[in-house]
């Protein structure tokens, strides 16, 4: 271990190389369970993680691969690991708002990126809570979603090419900057949504889209669960390509983020079951404005909404979103443990009254807060008020929350990755062929299984143990 | 050999197993150049190829799996090998519009889906000239492109899900419905666009979109390059997402798609040096076709474009497309090339000029057409009149227009994939550690190498060969 340490100094000078309290002050100030790494390394070109790499390799050493450290579910525990921070690789390299890229280092904060690709006069699309913090690389690694997926996808939609150092330090860079590029196989699928498992994002180029010109916002209530879908697809119909945001809430979570001590106040009147937050991003904001309207107003006439509110300037506008992002109020229902699934919309009614039942048979006082994405089949179901936040009890609520969505189809993981936390309930979502599967990528990528190990597939002779 | 022969009727029946002449026609009929099969399998179910494919991998013997026949690469090539034809899994399984999802065996007809999901009150966006011969399941192999990418993205977009059977006959069923799901690797993604060479595609979830409402669509007529890319900018930002075509044709191409013996007649005059198909697809046909001809206004003012007439029928739209779909003039030039490469728009007036300035050089009477998909940096390169339809004149043809690509970074195939055709020339466009990596990925896929074998990469062996 010295040996590797004198060597990795070397290869990213002292200052590349932290050991002691400084890794572990390395691990503090973000959202993620990170634990305490032996070594944290922050290599400051693609060159110095390849070089870091190879070190690794030949040492058999794993490495833990950082980005923001606002991930949800354990992908960057690195307890008594060496972690790789790419922190120092910040720097926008180019924006071309004529060709509609940025290319971009992996350590780029995503909201730092968004700022200055507006400030070219372009849009990158991707929006999330973590903006302030979360990075490129992160987004790549768990193939980010967040408020905009229902206009412009998710990460995978948004990167044309990426470079990666695989395991033995060997680049592949594939910096496509194409819209089409149908020549072999389109390697950066395999660093999107993997988790840091089969390889380190050091770069990438992301395809920007024009910067709308218009932005309209409206709060509405629904009655019945029925009239969501039905209003989600009038308004992608009416309003053409333009809808951006399709955001349900529940009525318990839209009471928690309007009533004190949060900040934010009730556009429309409690006492409905759903309130969407609805928006639209288009090209003149005059006319937007009308066909919005119009689109809202058939909505009522035809009873699939009941009471709406539109944003009449840019503060409501902001207020509107604010209560969206206020999802840290949950917390005033502490202990709670938080989920992040996709199902079918049919699906969504019956699934959350089988959660909500299934919780209240084990823990009358328990509470369930939905919120999520409805356009993307994607929720955020937080259950609270839990006698305790520990082990036995998460595991006891897991079983609830999962168990019905398995019976459904859904996925564990919309959005937020499998990291540690989900890892349990992977094959509750894919079957015992796609996880074999993923284990011949994983051994052909990384057969040392130096790679952030543990994260997404169980380790094999755990694996093997447990099978016993 | 008769022993394989023997099984393989066994498990699917004798009408799946075609020998002899039977197994010669079964190669007439399409656009590609398929050689002569042994054999041409047509398993019934998912069952029978997985079945087919674990006695032909036992045997040690090679699949060239085909679909609707109208691959332009030589991808389906299958001279003296045994055939796997998906024809006979031609079901639509199931269409919910609710949900966004069409459920499609792979030996669909990319028309016939098209049409059974307008029917239903939805839209399958994927729309090329092949549409009535080319399968769904050749779709997903070729990660196809075509006319709406700009709006809708290419076929790795519009697949959920899919189900695949590996070399050794083992089925992957990752048949999701779902739009987000990030629960471990992504493995759809190792069959869209890996033409045949990591599985056999059975099945797909399709992702449906909103039947536009509206449809507006015009001609205009543009005098300098520079002007083309602006106009394109103006058009996305001024239409909000309704963009939904934006085809280029030079003048020498647009006066062959509309002087005899082609029926087309030019509905802008002659006499400038590009033309662009423009469409846009929204929510309100009165609306929107009045924001159409804002926009169109608005770049006739700034001299983006100088001339331009809107359809203002059915009819006439009708027409419009069928000059940019009357490729087939291109024949008028025989002997021709065909090329489908992809670049930086900011480049593509330089790279013609080029090429033709090439071509030229070597052979005065030559001719080039070129037409494309601009917005997606894509453009259909045909050198014609050239002295013979042969090999020695195709290689020469290719080392002009690649050689010409390869100094800007390009793609020699944006959409048309790679096959036989292109495969000496991946090297031009890919990093020789991306081209290990794909070899990577087909060793841990396909160790035996039974899956149409020689595509898109050299085999090793002559490969070696060819390095010594």
């Amino acid at each position: 271990m010295d040996d590797l340490v004198a060597n990795l100094k070397v290869a990213l000078g002292s200052s590349g190389v932290l050991t002691g309290p400084a890794a572990a002050e390395k691990a503090q100030g973000g959202w993620s369970k990170l634990g305490a790494p032996k070594i944290v390394l922050r290599p400051a070109s693609t060159d110095e993680v390849a070089q870091a790499l190879k070190l690794c390799h030949a040492a058999g050493e794993a490495i833990v691969p950082w980005g923001g450290k606002t991930g949800l579910v354990e992908g960057g525990e690195a307890d008594g690991r060496i972690a790789l921070s790419l922190d120092r690789m910040n720097k926008i390299e180019e924006i071309d708002v004529a060709a509609g890229t940025a290319t971009v280092q992996a350590g780029c904060v995503l909201q730092t990126v968004c700022e200055a690709v507006e400030a070219a006069g372009a849009l990158f699309p991707l929006d999330l809570g973590a903006r302030g913090s979360a990075t490129i690389g992160g987004n790549i690694s768990t193939n980010a979603g967040g408020n905009r997926v229902i206009r412009y996808g998710m990460m995978r939609d948004m990167v044309l090419g990426l470079e990666a150092v695989l395991a033995d330090g060997t680049v592949i860079s594939s910096m496509n900057h194409l819209i089409k590029n149908n020549a072999g196989y389109d390697l950066k699928q395999l660093f999107l949504g993997s988790e840091g498992t089969l390889g380190v994002v050091t770069r990438a180029v992301l395809r920007l889209r024009p910067k709308p010109l218009s932005q309209d916002t409206a709060y509405v209530a629904v009655e019945d669960f029925e009239q969501l879908p039905k209003f989600l697809r009038h308004m992608e119909r009416a309003l053409g390509g333009t809808l951006s945001a399709f955001e349900v809430m529940w009525e318990d979570f839209y009471k928690l983020v309007t009533t004190e001590p949060a900040k934010g106040k009730a556009p429309l009147e409690y006492g409905h079951p759903y309130y969407v937050l609805v928006e639209s991003m288009g090209g003149n904001q005059e006319d937007d404005s009308a066909r919005f309207e119009k689109a809202l107003m058939a909505s009522l006439e035809s009873g699939e909404v009941v009471d709406a509110v539109i944003a009449k300037n840019q503060a409501e506008r902001d207020a509107m979103w604010s209560l969206r992002d206020d999802v840290g109020q949950v917390a005033r229902n502490f202990p709670i443990f938080t989920f992040d699934v996709s199902l079918k919309i049919s699906d969504m009614e019956s699934y959350i009254a089988e959660v909500r039942e299934g919780l209240q048979a084990k823990w009358p006082e328990s509470s369930l807060m939905v919120f999520g994405h409805l356009g993307d089949g994607n929720l955020h179901v937080i259950p609270g008020s839990l006698p305790a936040h520990n082990a036995e009890t998460r595991k006891a609520v897991e079983q609830i929350v999962y168990a019905a969505l398995r019976k459904r189809g859904g996925s564990v993981s919309a959005e937020h990755g499998i990291g540690l936390e989900k890892r349990p309930y992977l094959g509750w979502t894919r079957s015992p062929e796609e996880v074999a599967l993923m284990r011949v990528l994983k051994a052909a990528l990384d057969p040392k299984n130096i790679l952030n190990p543990g994260k997404v597939l169980e380790p094999v002779v755990a694996h093997a143990k447990a099978a016993e």
